[in-house]
């Protein structure tokens, strides 16, 4: 009978005995350690949050009071105290555990959203809430030190700041986010243990400040009261204390006690508070702590002994092409710089940090600032590259629109994880960046479709200089390489059956990475006798005028991307045919816009319909609409009944449905 | 012989003696109040950035130092010391100078964007590539107090702090910006007055403190040292010190000799320094200083001896009738609360704020914040409607999507300023708003046509319980009403000729406020004895189903949106079409996607080509490459020559073009 098995709710974590704490806290490690090494997950960060999680549980009372997580995937704890050990057989997998807090989970779960620096934002609406409708409630919200260097958080802190509300911001610094500056660290830390109250986290600061000295950050000396005396490190907090926010701390975070005094001095304050609470990412596992780059922020299947990955070798990622060519771009041009918001390593800009320690900027989780600063830096004579995940970047939306594309700046935005991501769930899965930057004008977009084009695309996108422009690629590896058989223009053809055109019916347009998945669904079209042409114009936004020419000459045009599909290329593609008269019809498939649930890669995009039989088949379909004769199913090799509805309706229909001005 | 005409350009300010400053800038005054009240524009911001302007341009050397406004409102000293004083003519205006920096105009400007807090992100990128490139050259942005609570600046100032670069950040503290909170002001103001230095900016910061007690502020305490101390009213800056910032001030804005001094030793410093100006809106016109509410922030037309409106009266605006509907919905549902990011009084919030005080937050320039925090209070249980400019919408569109949509809050975004604006340049224009949010599930868009479906339709918004909603309306009269002279399903029939059927064959879509002009385009087609049908589907995302069964029934779709056309609404028709394969043809007619230059709002929608009488000629043509015989112009009612090349050649095509699933 372990302490774990009794824990359902979070009264069962209140009714134990403090002394029980530390042993409930390992049990809880083991589990997460065992768990997550069989399906991958956020290791790290729920390690560092254990005793946090349980003092929370333990002071307020979830759900009457909020809890508030930012980002979710330091939930983990949470979730099992909220009756979920069960579920992590099937964390981050197809119809399982979110890897988030989910409302669908849980009373308990309240921000879904993967994205950071919103907790308080939440915090403020919720408590303005309940103080307006005379509810009594708490709301907790936990943010990382990284997520305080995004805006958003400032902008909340400034409001929640103003009232007197039940609101407790508790600061989970991990002091792994962003990377601190180390002038004079020394001589403060030899200043921070003269203050024995201190003693108790001096390990933990120390460990803290000891590393990855790239960046500097400001916030992080402010919340270490390194800038000020002892005087000020007793009770460091002039920056929010300036901002009328009462502040406690710091706290050993990994110390159940203290953790739990903390809170309850902070709940019986009843107004604004934040609580600084010092922790360790990956604390209490060996190879998470023993891991200086990442602490196993992330991890896939490992072996929970040694931390070592036993999934599979994968291909090259399509990360580490992109890693590889802006070195070799960097080493060329001394005037390209790089930038990442907190991202320097999944974004694979680790090896040019390496190579070119002076041009490469981690401004923390702050995608606005980046941006804008990026349109600083081409204006000041150099060629920023910022790189960043597909979906963050709809945080900078507004800045690459006026700040850079207003102002006509030759800035290169790299987007990793585009299309669908899967195990994240809908708030990582980058399917929005091709619709929103199709209105920015004088912007361009290239979508590789293999590691030949990526590098190519790349370089292409760095020797522009009147326009800003984008470059996007999935997760995952790249796959094999997929050669033009002929150009048109910029547009390459990848395939073209029959090889003499006799009856031009599909030209197919393949978006980027649908390279492979496109040439499938040729195969199988062309299988049943319809003549089909792929083509792939790399460069996406603006539509070539290529594909409007080549759209002339074809009965149906069908396009590919993974992206959504409002607003998305097909739909540009079709604005393109409709602006030069070409009434050819088209059909576009993209990921259906709705926000999809976790699941591997490829069960999402099949469940969206882009699996290559599902889409050979609905080709087929809308061909045999018009050339009714032609009905055979390639999804299913077997053929559709010539009486099929649509197409007895479509053959009293024009037999070819062209374009007026043909 | 004036002063002033003896300055083209930053040498001459630095050639004149200190003790001419008062003379010039009372010149500079002058003329700013006779040249505005011609053309109307930003004055109050100007009026109070006067000495400022001078001594930044005589102690730093623009273009060589850079020179940042944030916003460029404040920018019209900078132009008259700029070579620029005979442009003010045509300021605003087409052709003419614009109200913003603009690099196409001078060698000293940069930022041309109007969106608020992001000066500091440019100086941030500027001053690496300086540092970088070895320049020594200075770069200097001036922010407002309110600026300052946008998060940009936050992440901004993180950055620019951990360098030692050449940054001079100049507070233009108006105080105006955001209202402050007055809880124990009287003391602190008392204390202040102990301190002699500072009893030359008291009377200021008195007027400062003593207004518009809405909304609470920490920024505004923590800048003014109002949490502290005397000894740390002297020396207040412990936020931003702490945060590694060198701070200089107060200092009397308007003191010319001491902005001057300030700024030298700014200059000298050689790292980021803060200077903390104080200043007053409308500084030196009685007619603004003397209005409490908004000190001439923007005027019209008006008589510089009085500041009175001499414009023509317009009619009822779309933000009163807005203004008169939320306060009677406030009064019927006590959970309705509304939102401001610093615009109480332009989005009309400013009655809604007087019957309702407690249900009011203007949370600062801080639309992301506003959005989030409006999920939160959606959350527990109210009914949030969040007031904004349909382009700072941009700012939160991450927000909208994420922490709004995916959590399922019905929260209502009331858009002002959609469409062209006009005055204001490219970045005021709210042409993004329908294309962006058409990407968002389960949003929802409405866009009223007139009075009365604005008030329908804002009640519709805050009824619905489920997703959340966006309704939009433009600057500017709301026009006669458009009664609906039929009804299919939920969609408005405005217009229908003949009136019973015999041969259908346009069908006009109309958006929101393009009523009026679809129904001008309608009745000049219809004089060309072609049938047409104006519909207006009053809630236009999602597409409704009856629009597509009502497209199967004509032979072309026209639809007019006061957008831009990239993935709009008519691309979103478009795309309902294509997936109900429904192949009729479509054209889109919408703002063009570029960004567009200053002018009249009527002129900038004839430039784009949505005047009526173009928009018909479009639809006669479309009409005759499918229908030969009717090629009349109804814009010049002149025939177009029955040779007509694309009339020729459609003739040899399909005489009508209809869906295939006909």
């Amino acid at each position: 009978m372990t302490l774990l098995s009794t824990i359902n709710s979070p009264q069962d974590v209140k009714r134990l005995d403090p002394e029980e704490l530390p042993a409930l806290a390992a049990e809880i490690r083991d589990f997460l350690i065992h768990a997550v090494a069989r399906t991958g997950g956020h290791l790290g960060p729920n390690l560092g949050a254990v005793e946090l999680t349980l003092a929370i549980h333990r002071v307020f009372d979830s759900p009457f009071d909020r809890i508030l997580w930012d980002t979710g995937h330091q939930s983990y704890v949470h979730k099992m105290l909220t009756g979920r050990v069960g579920a992590f057989d099937k964390l981050r997998q197809r119809g399982g555990m979110s890897g988030y807090p989910s409302q669908s989970e849980s009373e308990h779960d309240i921000i879904e959203n993967s994205h950071a620096s919103t907790a308080l934002s939440y915090a403020d609406g919720l408590s303005r809430a309940y103080a307006l409708r005379g509810e009594d409630r708490h709301v907790v919200a936990v943010v990382g030190d990284g997520a305080l260097t995004g805006g958003m958080c400032w902008e909340a802190i400034n409001n929640i700041a103003a009232g007197d509300r039940r609101v407790v911001i508790i600061v989970n610094d991990n002091g792994r986010s962003y990377a601190p500056t180390i002038g004079g660290l020394a001589d403060h830390l030899a200043a921070l243990r003269l203050a024995p109250e201190y003693e108790q986290v001096l390990d933990v600061v120390k460990q803290v400040l000891g590393r990855t000295p790239l960046v500097g950050a400001p916030l992080f000396d402010a919340l270490h009261g390194i800038k000020r005396g002892i005087k000020d490190v007793v009770q460091p907090q002039g920056m929010f204390e300036d901002l009328g926010l009462k502040y406690v701390g710091p706290v050993d975070g990994h110390d159940p006690a203290a953790m739990e005094q903390a809170l309850r001095r902070a709940k019986d304050y009843h107004r604004p508070v934040i609580v600084h609470a010092v922790t360790r990412k990956g604390f209490g596992y060996p190879a998470a702590e023993q891991d200086e780059a990442d602490q196993f922020h992330s991890v896939g299947v490992i072996d929970p002994k040694t931390g070592k990955s036993t999934a599979a070798k994968k291909g090259q990622a399509w990360t580490s092409v992109f890693s590889d060519e802006i070195v070799r771009i960097g080493a060329e041009r001394p005037d390209v710089v790089t930038m990442t918001a907190a991202m320097l390593q999944p974004v694979g800009l680790h090896a040019f940090a390496k190579a070119f320690p002076d041009r490469v900027f981690d401004v923390g989780i702050a995608e606005q600032h980046a941006t804008t600063s990026a349109a600083g830096l081409a204006m000041g004579g150099l060629k920023p590259v910022v790189c960043i995940y597909a979906t963050f970047l709809n945080r900078a939306f507004d800045q690459v629109l006026m700040d850079v594309a207003l102002h006509r700046q030759p800035v290169t935005f790299v987007l990793d994880r585009a299309g669908v991501t899967g195990e994240d769930g809908a708030s990582h899965n980058g399917m929005w960046d091709m619709s929103i930057m199709q209105v920015v004008p004088d912007l361009a977009i290239a979508a590789p479709r293999d590691e030949v084009t990526l590098r190519a695309l790349l370089r292409e996108a760095v020797a522009e200089t009147e326009r800003p422009n984008v470059i996007r690629f999935p997760k995952g590896s790249v796959g094999a390489e997929i050669p033009a058989i002929d150009t048109v223009g910029p547009v390459d053809v990848l395939f073209r059956e029959p090889a003499v055109a006799r009856h031009r019916e599909v030209l197919l347009v393949s978006i980027g990475a649908m390279g492979t998945t496109c040439l499938e669904v040729a195969r199988r079209v062309a299988s049943q006798g319809i003549g089909i042409t792929v083509v792939d114009p790399r460069w996406v936004k603006p539509v070539p005028s290529e594909i409007v020419e080549l759209a002339r000459d074809h009965d149906l045009v069908v396009t590919v991307e993974d992206n959504g599909r409002v607003g998305g290329v097909g739909a540009a593609i079709a604005q393109a045919l409709r602006d030069a008269d070409v009434d050819v019809p088209l059909r576009d498939f993209g990921i259906a816009q709705r926000f999809l649930d976790q699941g591997k890669r490829d069960e999402v995009l099949a469940e969206v319909g882009l699996a290559p039989q599902d889409l050979a088949r609905k080709v087929v379909e809308a061909v045999a609409r018009r050339q009714p004769a032609l009905a055979g199913d390639p999804g299913e090799t077997v053929p559709a009944p010539a009486t099929e509805p649509n197409a007895v309706r479509a053959a009293k229909a024009s037999p070819r449905q062209r374009g007026a001005s043909e």
